[in-house]
């Protein structure tokens, strides 16, 4: 979407544009990757990514990333990168606010498609 | 640095440990693109990227951005993308806690090597 690059980025006006749980919209593109937005509730699926690492940011609130020998537990301003083709599950037990960083066309649920998976490139 | 992966970070704690001004240093890695803390203040010099684009996230404070036909004006929880071979100059009155994300190797004055070029992949 040309129209929204070369423009400065309000994270929280972004945010407010999203009504639903799961489904990242990106805000913004720096070469081939997508910064995206998303906010999460409850439980997600267990999924990896393949081909790429994955960034958390933590706008507002706290989830957990589940790994299979570890939960890591974010709150606000703290960030973490999923090693490429390692298995997670994200949950929040109360709404969380969500940066995502990653290369465009990474799906949200990896290699699964179910009621979770999201379109892709959707701007916002 | 291995040590520094697979582990939360917060992005406060370790702007604590940034004492000098226009020196970018990494907190995390994403496949070959860094994430890079720095705190800036007054005037950094004209430079552009010629091989990529760079994301500025305020943290906290003001800051601008410099291009040649505007001024881009940027607070905090604000995101703005320098695309590729674009010069521009940061600028910020009073100091600003900034995120950077590009791939690793960028230098910070471009093409340029003067005072200003600090060294790379520097992780705190």
């Amino acid at each position: 979407d040309l129209g929204m690059k070369n423009k400065k980025i309000n994270i929280k006006e972004k945010l407010i544009k999203i009504n639903e749980y799961w489904s990242p919209k990106v805000i913004a593109e720096m070469n081939n990757y997508q910064f995206k937005l998303a906010k999460v509730k409850g439980e997600f699926i267990w999924h990896s990514h393949d081909s790429t690492d994955e960034v958390f940011i933590i706008i507002d609130g706290k989830m957990n990333i589940e790994l299979r020998d570890e939960t890591i537990k974010l709150s606000k301003g703290e960030m973490y990168v999923v090693p490429k083709g390692v298995e997670h599950k994200p949950y929040a037990e109360k709404e969380c606010q969500i940066m995502l960083i990653e290369p465009k066309g990474v799906v949200n649920t990896g290699k699964i498609k179910n009621k979770y998976t999201s379109p892709n490139d959707i701007w916002i």
